[in-house]
């Protein structure tokens, strides 16, 4: 069985069939070489979206901003980097706005023993780790929830009296232990998308997010907005295999971006899923599948975007003359280095968490700003 | 039939039957006398309690503060006056802090039609209305939800979290097409109880309100809070009878702040429910029946707190010596006097508005404090 909502992915994820039951759009080949040639693009990471053809219209016309955002609630992993990293992409390619919500709120409302403090704590971590991706600190707003609410409690009311219970609980699977804060907390995740008026955002995300952008869609004409167009990715598979998503419950399904080079080395030597066979004579012989092999799939998904050294690593490890060992090699090498480049970014991006918070062009606009 | 939640009431109310079926205490006269001989007490217009036996004992040791709030949707009626007055007795008689909220974001949330620019000015106008009873600007904290909110938004969602909706739905009746901003409203209506660790909140309010109190009671452990005490009232009878609530959406069955002496007038003559005869010699036979004349009512709850002149009034009504159109005229003149007075402080209070809301040494400490 697969269950998929914004706080739940369980069992294992036909993305074919979800673009039919959720209602989405695959991104066809012309979308894609029209929006950008980012390896998470070119190698269908991304795979369905909402409007992602009006948008890409308008994106050249300076009417677009990016929104995503980050629940606090633990250390980063690669695989959250995703959305980050084609949010940088598009501000890069297309200098628009990024803005980026630290859902404290969420968080501490669905994690039952979760203290506030630990919120605060891990929003200020992952806030350094997104910040190190090399985001415009004058043209990214990075705020959170709990501290902009001043700014934004009107406009959230005015959303929650769009949302009745009914619809929450059909459009998030809420029940009757679902507490109150978590009913409310759609209305935050709606909110930036009416932050300029005139403009539409464009999100990128996981396609478990997407409940919430059927939402918008449904009320968006209630506050003379556009519909927010969504480009919606896979889940990076965990270590352990290409079932579910990585958990912060069960820390050897992933690679932390705190994770040291050793830990990096042992981890996918340990528990990266492999597509290879259990002997080397098996391997030179029948050959590894590079379709299963978590390795593989990391460096298709990000780690190594160059397509002719792909292919080839494909080639060789299909045919056996590369081996598990080299493969998960070529994987640490890449994760290290990512890794090692972040953390450096990271500590010479203390300072400047305040202009992305605070005191950049954008985000003193932001501030300046209140949202009815 | 009777049905009360705190949006709203109709039917006639049988308080002694509201006594058991809330769960609430009557007010003993040992109670009554050891905490205040205001008219509302004496007269027993607030009839019911929680914890107020508890909440007596430490009035007196400083351990408690006064809450109370309003709702700031319309104009405010002399109705509305009733929690003030017994807040504004008890901060004079023991010196107590006392906090008033303006719940902006309730009234957004529970009427479809309104604008949040009219919320806004309903509640400056309320602000001024209730400021002008005559509360200690250095011991009054007055706030709107909407502005006071980044102070409290953590100590909303730890609330929230201990209130699911299968309780809300039980509480307050809230049903499938009650909007998510009204169910999480009641986060905010609780949270003032925590205000001052180790201080006891004293809620003077309307029955209706008690769903919120009860919800409190079973969370205040949580907090290590105390449980809230709350006294009780009745509702002041509408000029068309003893039955209902007053209400905006009907201007007639209640006198406003704002009306003009000769509106007052004319109000009271044409709808005051009288208990007089049809006939002037028919009531010089029979007598006046006070019991059921809402002039009378208006005399007893809160306009004539002489005791010996109410019984005389009531006995000359009862007798049938005093006439209908003589007990009115004394309901208008006191009326009148009364609001004369509140519309002079009002003028003269515009300025000490921020003293209640920001500048005062309450409101000052209120804005220091963060409510995690």
């Amino acid at each position: 069985m697969v269950m998929i909502t914004p706080w739940e992915v369980k069992g294992s994820v036909d993305y074919d069939k979800l673009i039919k039951e959720f209602g989405v759009q695959p991104i066809t080949p012309h979308l894609k070489q029209a929006l950008s040639d980012h390896v998470l693009i070119r190698r269908n990471f991304f795979f369905a979206h909402r409007e992602l053809d009006v948008a890409l219209e308008e994106l050249k016309k300076g009417e677009v901003f990016v929104y995503t955002g980050r629940g606090p609630s633990g250390p980063m992993h690669v695989g959250h980097l995703v959305p980050f990293l084609l949010a940088l992409d598009l501000q890069q390619r297309y200098g628009v706005p990024v803005i980026i919500e630290m859902t404290d709120d969420e968080k501490f409302a669905v994690k039952r023993d979760i203290t506030w403090d630990e919120v605060e704590h891990w929003t200020h971590e992952n806030v350094l780790d997104i910040i190190a991706l090399g985001f415009d600190p004058d043209n990214t707003f990075v705020f959170r929830d709990s501290e902009y609410v001043r700014h934004v409690y009107p406009l959230l009311l005015r959303i929650g009296k769009h949302i009745n219970w009914s619809t929450a609980k059909a459009v998030f699977g809420f029940k009757g232990d679902t507490n109150v804060s978590l009913i409310f907390y759609p209305t935050y995740q709606l909110a930036p998308t009416f932050f300029f008026p005139g403009k539409r955002a464009l999100i990128p995300c996981a396609i478990d997010q997407d409940p919430y952008w059927r939402l918008q869609h449904d009320v968006a004409h209630k506050f003379k907005a556009k519909k927010a167009a969504i480009i919606h990715s896979k889940f990076l598979p965990p270590l352990t295999g290409l079932e579910g998503k990585m958990s912060s419950s069960s820390p050897d399904t992933s690679v932390w971006l705190s994770d040291p080079p050793a830990v990096v080395r042992r981890k996918i030597f340990k528990y990266a899923f492999s597509g290879g066979q259990p002997t080397v004579e098996l391997h030179r012989k029948l050959g590894g599948n590079p379709d299963v092999d978590v390795s593989f799939q990391w460096l298709k998904v990000f780690l190594e975007p160059d397509d002719q050294r792909l292919a080839r690593i494909e080639q060789a490890y299909r045919s056996g003359e590369m081996l598990s060992g080299e493969l998960k090699s070529v994987v640490i090498e890449k994760l290290n280095a990512l890794l090692e480049r972040l953390r450096e970014n990271r500590e010479r991006m203390r300072d400047a968490v305040k202009d992305f918070m605070y005191e950049g062009k954008l985000a003193q606009q932001m501030w300046e700003t209140y949202y009815k």
